[in-house]
């Protein structure tokens, strides 16, 4: 069989990737061995978060009568995980399933089963042998296996957490990143005891340090246990024990940092240093025509910027000459309050050395947030001093990682702080702060 | 005592004015017979939304099994109207003393009391004689008289109904506009009878037509009775005659259209058609140096717009030349789900001969909103076919009132569909819809 393009791995990259060729008129197949929808949709993004959101649900519960709701008794309350559990089961499935029909509707090829990728464009699957103009290798990451010193330890993955029967008491998350503070503030939403180990060079690598700190200060005012670059010993005895320290830990759930799952090639693929496939800006492997997109090429972890690498792929396949923008994306983090932020870092700028303004505004004062009951936050707002310019945007609010979009259409233009100012924005709403913040970069804010 | 600016009345128009004026170093003074932050922030916006919250928060519980929280008896659930008024108060207070004391720091003086506006540029509160250059009335509006066959009934207006111990079974809401909706359904959510009497030719006038079907087809599907065009003839024994119809009603609540409050003047204003201040594209009135903003002026009944008045005025005062916008901004609607416009509606599109195109993306196939349980609404796209020029923004969802900021960024800096559709969304976020409705203006959505 030959096709246009020939896609290896249904994740966000992969699957977006799909569709397009497909609605641009690709004769075009995709491989995948498991699920459509990838990581993300199966046991990242989308489950993950359904947890969390019922998480937050059973912790607004509990200040419902504030609200005038009466008739709730805090003693009977309680979480069940399987509940939560099986609904997020049921958001995976349809979702996944939408996946399958969009893919059949635009006429792409599904092939189940684990690609090898051979000479001349060739691609086997089992024994079918398929050849393609063009190869999109996009078979993204798994953490990092856990040290071997724990090697012993009730390990799971995220993989294996949806398919646990019952939540211990004793949580230990490992993890540097996002994924990582979000699971352990789920675990601590529900009741549990948690503990995140987390290596302090990198932690939250790649946001802003004014976020960094107060995700730090969050966490322990929520007690949840931060073991920052101390590194564990063993585990004996249901514990971890770490700088002299003994941890108990009925789960040790890895959100580690990820490596590439590679595909086997019978042309060897140019690596990263980290591991990764070696791609060129336009995503171009050593192999002509062989691409790598999303987790794999190790450029981005983030499945909004796989899904636009997939369009933007297709569209140069198809001949559109465009470079990809990969500096103006939202990176959400889905705890309580949510965390969001969107362009260049404080400590970025200082290194670029731009004139800059720093403009923040706290939801304190902010009506609407009152009246949901989610007055902890703030819009903190970076622009160059001299034009104005926005340069970035952060949030801390109760739905940060929505608000953030705002911001993504303000930068998207290239908009200045004036810009922001003179949009009017709706009373009583959240997004009020964005004017706010804008006023108070040039000027002054109104109320404050 | 001499001002540069007096202002007389401290709502959203005034009260925004006073504390501007007061940043650019104008001496000023605002004069108020009641509470700081008017209409909007002590009967309307602030403590409606509030109702609104506690009502939302209550329904949301009742679904929280499915989220898997255990131990809530649906039997023992009551909404308690005295708690949520109570937490409503709370929140204008603090937003009212806020206020005064944002107004205090700007220098601002505070005169309690009613103004008579003399000749002169003088003003007369009580015995107490004051002059200013500029004088800008922001005396507001009150909801139009209940029809004189209905004055037996027991009628409440939204002042008055912060004041009630109770509320009763039985509630018929009059009113045209998107408060009297927001309070139809209020009263519906905390498990009332509502009838909702309105008149079709102004039935949400102002909105898409395609919305008010929408809204239409809700009232109905949640069994609240709305009648449209029929007077009611009388009030007797509990109940409203109208149409050949007997409705319960043991309370009344007029959110009816609004007229001007004008204040005394020695100098007769001159009046619209309507009643309200005339004023010029500045805001002046008749008299030179009079301004009037706000629904006094007629102009526009949303608070946002009566801020954002207030701040142009000041500038206008201060020498800044520029003309004000008052085309783009939101309309929001906090029912459930929320529903917000901007821009142009189909049917004023229509009118321009401009040709357009619709694109429309559903909810019900973006992740976020499923992990949220909100998968009712749409957003949709009225673009300029040939440009691609975003004309208008339509959305019904949760959180449409904060999501509608995005448009309001997109329109403000006259963005294409293309600018929509390339801005990365963040994944999962319901804002993804913006990129998919972006996309199908002008190509296809990949989730459709």
């Amino acid at each position: 069989m030959e096709y246009d393009v020939v896609i290896i791995g249904a994740g966000p990259a992969g699957y977006v990737a799909a569709i397009r060729a497909g609605q641009v008129g690709l004769k075009t197949a995709i491989v995948e061995k498991m699920y459509m929808g990838g990581m993300s949709l199966n046991w990242g993004c989308i489950p993950t978060k359904a947890l969390l959101e019922s998480a937050k649900v059973y912790t607004r519960i509990k200040g419902a009568e504030e609200f005038g709701v009466d008739g709730i008794d805090l003693q009977s309350l309680s979480f069940n995980w399987n509940n939560a559990k099986a609904r997020s089961n049921r958001i995976t499935r349809k979702l996944s399933a939408g996946v399958n029909s969009l893919l059949k509707k635009n006429g792409v090829e599904i092939i189940t089963g684990t690609a090898r990728i051979g000479t001349d464009h060739s691609i086997y699957v089992d024994d079918q042998k398929i050849v393609a103009r063009n190869i999109i290798i996009a078979t993204g990451s798994k953490p990092k296996a856990m040290d071997t010193k724990l090697a012993n330890a009730p390990i799971v993955e995220m993989e294996k957490l949806f398919a646990l029967e019952s939540i211990p008491e004793n949580i230990v998350v490992t993890g540097n990143h996002v994924s990582a503070v979000e699971m352990a503030q789920f675990f601590k939403l529900i009741g549990k005891k948690v503990t995140l180990i987390a290596n302090s060079d990198y932690f939250l690598v790649g946001l802003d340090d004014y976020l960094i700190t107060t995700i730090t200060k969050k966490l322990k005012s929520e007690d949840i246990d931060l073991i920052l670059n101390v590194y564990p010993d063993k585990y004996e005895n249901g514990e971890i024990h770490v700088g002299g320290f003994k941890i108990k830990c009925d789960l040790l759930v890895n959100v580690n940092s990820r490596k590439a799952i590679l595909p086997e090639s019978e042309i060897p693929l140019e690596l990263t240093e980290r591991g990764f496939i070696k791609t060129s800006e336009t995503f171009e492997t050593n192999i002509k025509g062989v691409f790598a997109i999303g987790d794999v090429s190790g450029k981005s972890f983030v499945a909004h910027v796989a899904s636009a690498q997939g369009i933007y792929i297709i569209n140069t396949i198809k001949g559109v000459k465009a470079s990809f923008d990969s500096t103006t994306y939202p990176i959400n983090m889905y705890t309580v309050p949510e965390i969001a932020q969107i362009g260049m870092t404080e400590q970025y700028i200082n290194e670029t050395g731009i004139d800059y303004k720093v403009s923040e505004f706290p939801l304190s004062v902010n009506g609407k947030a009152m009246i949901e009951g989610n007055t902890e936050g703030f819009l903190r707002m970076l622009s160059d001093k001299k034009y104005g310019q926005i340069l970035g945007i952060q949030i801390v609010a109760a739905n940060a990682t929505d608000m953030i979009a705002e911001a993504g259409a303000f930068m998207n233009v290239e908009a200045t702080v004036y810009d922001v100012a003179k949009t009017i924005h709706a009373h009583p709403t959240v997004s009020e702060i964005y004017s706010e913040a804008g006023f108070e970069a040039f000027d002054q804010a109104i109320h404050l």
